[in-house]
């Protein structure tokens, strides 16, 4: 309360700053900017906690743009605050190696959390960073040490409502009741294709109200700062709802063109930035400016943002002293490191253990190994049954009063919300003292591609459970079974694609997983049972790709994956037996670890001189990098019993043998058959 | 109203139906048809209007299952209704072959309007189909001739209304209106994972009124056949608003474990089966039993269906002597043609002609055929300005109410709601009288993937406007620059996928996926401009993959699509001038319709003796399958002005000419180089 021109001032500074940067770059987003610089400075500065010194201190307040494309505003916040985010930086905004990206991403600007543009995505994020802290406030925070208990603030804007996504979240959120979660939704009338009564015209406090979030409504967004700060406030004392803010607001005020579309994703003209200068006080004849008063004020709330860090240290230091255990729990997770001697905890498997799916050995490995890395958690969207990602004695994360779990539980019940649950994952590994995975059918991950790739470019740690891997699902058929899945996430960058083949690849599937810290994984696992491969190790497997079966004078290498190498390994005997016929085997797991090996090694695997035929139960698009042919599934699959349709598509010792005898006499003419691994150049990285 | 002891026969012959067919299968869900059984009876036999004979009368009403594992039901109707599906077929549910497929699959199976089973697409689909039905009632229908005035009808589940994309298409049914559809919810507390208060404890009722619908709720929806049939009669007697019904019932009902999620999707213990047949006065030893009084019942009905349609039959002759220009546009477009003549629309440029963004190109020609090809309908999701979708002076579909529109209008608001509008278009396309396309940038087409895969199966013309296909979208940035995308959708089965270099070659992308009457077509348009190129033709494009530039003796053939292949013509000279190599062109802007070409041609392209390779800025994977090598980008790409990014990635005459003398070099010890196109065998299909 008590706002004066001051605030104005600054609020005007944002306001010209955005325009004079989307102005520079002639391209990007000033109307969000414009109409939610006014909450945005009193949020910043009444209520947000944080050090701009220290952009990952544990306890500070998390802020989400949901809507990206306005992040204009964040930057200018950043920059007024004292991030490492310089006037240079902005002045570079939207052109190539800036850190002031089109759209913001976490990895490369200082003090931005998460990943944001791609529509809903942010708001859903959130989620993710309001339960993480949950369960850390209900893990570590002990009487008279209330070493988390900061907030998540989201801004959003009609598109990231519209999107499913941020339905999915929003309603497992209002189920959580997580009173630590406020979202500000900037009600400006506008998307891209003009006025939002053309397509947006549902009663969106009724929505949130439905999936009980506690709604509150702010009229004037363009002036009431009172009226935002009050609405805050009464947000924070509701404890047990996450809450949203509807705040009706200009887009692009100041402009000529305010409240229209013209000014959400086009740069002002100069005579509009010169009129708008004016008419804020500032010289039209300048840009990038701020006034020195704006600076004094933003980095006084910082140096209170600095001192309460250095308070909380003081908290953290005592609670070492009286929570040893604890304390040394939490500075290892805030770290990335994993618990000395984790590893000894995986299951290893010799041929002679039994045939098991990979969904079970998943559930093994979890179930082996939640005891030593307190920070997984994890859940299904409502296939817990299926994908067998509880471990027994696995409390729900869920609010107490429903009687079924508590925030210390470590299982999320995500609900039959996939895109919901990798943009969660997405926030919760954000938070920092946390590791997701969340499973469904390999077929339904694609549900969440948009999230899964902004997994990738953020390079969050997080697994899914993808279970029902193939055909080999069987009854339920081809509007389940994946075709295209591999090959989709094997293309997206940064993203750990693994087809386990028995238990020790299981093993090693998670083991990469879980010490890759910047890298996402998807983990594909098998319905049926696989027999315990004799060539295999966690050792090996850890590289992605290996020898599984060597034989000397090979005429061929089978190259496979998952619940087709053993397939593979008999056509071994079946090619000698009725063909005379020499194979080796080799599994590939995970062709981004594989490829990340040596040359040498690579070819140590896939030899010059032999040619080699893959065999997967899907799209062969991409093998060809590794094989010279490819047994596969270009089409969809069919619904029966799994050793019917395996066998209708002769993925079959017999099936393979054919496919590799035409392979071997194919390549008979080619003397030195040069192997795939072979490049003439390195592709950029 | 005045249901008899017949009428519960008949609901339990189709309970004891779903009980005898999941058990002989050993798999399925039976607890939702034994759930929705007596909703089903009244549904169809008190109100749905259809001809098992002629499954695509026109004027029928629509019925959709989303959830679609409930098949067992809709199985069950089909056969007692006179569908041809056979008691045999019933005794084959979920086996190889079988037309009773693990879920509803509508290119297989004579009666199932649209293939469903992954969740919240079936109700998004049923959107879809009253969106077309309103559509076409507004363009043919006269004074006396209400030639199309069908309901859609649709089951939902828990699952559908927690996946986002039901949301999305829900907000927009909301918005226009649809008083043509009629959901029915069957809450039955349950999901996999228990009872749905572990994850879905939302107000639903509030949330389908805040989107705009009308709710009714009936409690007993195991034995208040009256109030169920009052309830829809009220539902269709709203005319401006979409309805749903909110059912409680008892899921597996009739089973000792009937309310649980144990009958949710296995089947019943044959102890279980026993008394549930004793329990509705079946034999217990008998299985597939059909009392014939229930034939009778629903032959009846389907009798009265027929003669529904006769009539109608005569009521279109009548239409034809009055409305002789409707009534042939109506008939033609039932057969799935297009109008004779139709493509000398499309526009042909030659090289003379400016350079122009394919996704002005792609404007153009929507501009120019509208016209002809009056069943277009499309629009966007909240990109209309920049994927330019909207020819000048399209009409938008709106409700007249709101004064945007009317239902004859062309051009669909999504608003921003890709998945939803995917699911949309299937149902759009369903309907049958109409193709849908609509429009997002290529790197958001992601969001859409589960929508997109049931396209490619179910069989489903419509298109996909993707701009802002690649790196070349520039400021934007990585969130919002596709890298894995095409691979994506090139690895899903009977997608065409296509990324046109020039005018003639987005012509050629429009003509094949307009005349491809069973496939869906994603074309991949860019931001930037693109000069028309010397060697392109219609007539050469829609061959999918063509020589762009000859050049005999060629030391290298280099291929391309879109954007980059007059990049691949610029490096042409570049090697000339400096390195003394000669390289051809190819451009491949369709894989899927290429690999469609005899082998012969497929060589001509790219032929034996020559080292390839590929120039896309995107991931890589896929190519090796065309080429030798690849250059391309598998990493996420970078913010900034096209032009600088292109740079950047080495993009540029020089960058290629780098990696196509890398190429020369690395293949010369190779003699004869064997051309991708050659293989050891061919693929399953």
């Amino acid at each position: 309360m008590g706002y004066t021109e001051k605030d104005w001032l600054a609020i005007n500074t944002i306001r010209v700053l955005a325009a004079d940067a989307t102005a520079k770059a002639n391209s990007g987003h000033p109307g969000a900017p414009m109409g939610m610089a006014p909450v945005a400075h009193v949020l910043f500065n009444k209520f947000m906690k944080f050090n701009p010194k220290n952009p990952k201190w544990l306890n500070r307040d998390r802020f989400v743009l949901s809507n990206g494309h306005g992040c204009m505003l964040q930057y200018a916040l950043l920059h007024l605050f004292g991030y490492a985010v310089t006037m240079d930086d902005l002045k570079t905004f939207r052109t190539v190696d800036s850190i002031c990206a089109g759209h913001p991403e976490s990895h490369d600007t200082p003090g931005v959390e998460v990943t944001t543009g791609p529509l809903g995505q942010g708001i859903s994020n959130a989620v993710g960073l309001a339960i993480a802290q949950a369960h850390t406030a209900a893990t570590f925070n002990k009487d008279g040490f209330p070493l988390v208990d900061n907030y998540t603030y989201s801004f959003l804007g009609d598109g990231c409502l519209m999107e499913g996504v941020s339905g999915e979240a929003s309603s497992l959120a209002g189920h959580l009741q997580l009173g630590n979660l406020i979202a500000i939704y900037d009600d400006n009338h506008i998307s891209i294709d003009g006025d939002t009564n053309c397509a947006f015209t549902e009663d969106v406090v009724k929505r949130y109200e439905a999936y009980g979030w506690h709604v509150v409504i702010v009229d004037d967004g363009d002036h009431d700062l009172e009226g935002m700060e009050k609405a805050i406030k009464e947000c924070q004392a509701v404890k047990d709802k996450p809450s949203m803010i509807k705040l009706r607001t200009t887009i692009g005020f100041g402009s000529l063109q305010q409240g229209t579309h013209s000014v959400h994703g086009s740069a002002l003209k100069a005579d509009d930035i010169k009129q708008l200068k004016k008419k804020f006080g500032f010289n039209p004849e300048e840009s990038f400016v701020v006034p020195q008063e704006v600076y004094d004020q933003y980095h006084k709330h910082a140096a209170e943002g600095a001192a309460a860090e250095e308070e909380w240290n003081k908290l953290f230091s005592n609670y070492a002293n009286k929570y040893k255990s604890e304390h040394a729990d939490l500075s290892r997770r805030l770290t990335g490191d994993l618990p000395e001697g984790w590893e000894k905890s995986l299951p290893v498997y010799t041929p002679k253990d039994d045939a098991i799916a990979s969904r079970k050995l998943s559930e093994t490995v979890l179930t082996k190994i939640e005891g030593v890395l307190p920070e997984l958690i994890g859940g299904s969207a409502d296939l817990t049954g299926s994908n067998l990602t509880r471990w027994k004695g696995a409390v729900d994360f869920q609010p107490p009063s429903t009687g079924l779990g508590d925030y210390s539980g470590r299982y999320l019940r995500y609900g039959v919300r996939e895109h919901g649950m990798g943009a969660i994952m997405n926030g919760i590994a954000a938070y920092g003292t946390l590791i997701p995975f969340g499973g469904t059918f390999l077929n339904f991950v694609s549900y969440a591609a948009g999230a899964i790739r902004l997994s990738s470019l953020s390079q969050q740690r997080l697994i899914w459970v993808a279970t029902h891997d193939s055909i080999g699902l069987g009854e339920d058929g081809p509007t389940h079974q994946p075709i295209e899945t591999l090959t989709h996430f094997r293309a997206l960058p940064n993203c750990m694609v693994w087809r386990p083949a028995d238990g020790n690849e299981t093993s090693a599937a998670y083991y990469v997983a879980l010490t890759s810290k910047h890298t996402p994984s998807i983990i594909a696992l098998s319905r049926q049972n696989l027999p315990q491969l004799e060539g295999s190790t966690i050792e090996k497997a850890i590289k992605g790709g290996y020898v599984t079966h060597e034989a000397e004078g090979a005429d061929i290498t089978l190259v496979s994956t998952g619940s087709e190498v053993c397939i593979a390994i008999d056509t071994v005997k079946y090619l000698a037996d009725n063909h005379g016929l020499k194979a080796r085997v080799v599994s590939i797991p995970c062709f981004e670890v594989f490829d990340a090996q040596s040359k040498e090694y690579r070819l140590s695997v896939l030899p010059d001189g032999i040619p080699s035929l893959s065999i997967e139960v899907m799209s062969t698009m991409g093998w060809e990098r590794y094989t010279h042919e490819q047994f596969g599934l270009n089409r969809f699959g069919a619904s029966g019993a799994y050793k019917d349709v395996y066998k209708k598509f002769e993925f079959t010792p017999e099936g393979v043998a054919k496919r590799a005898v035409a392979t071997v006499d194919f390549w008979k003419s080619v003397p030195n058959v040069r192997s795939p691994i072979n490049r003439a150049f390195q592709q950029l990285i």
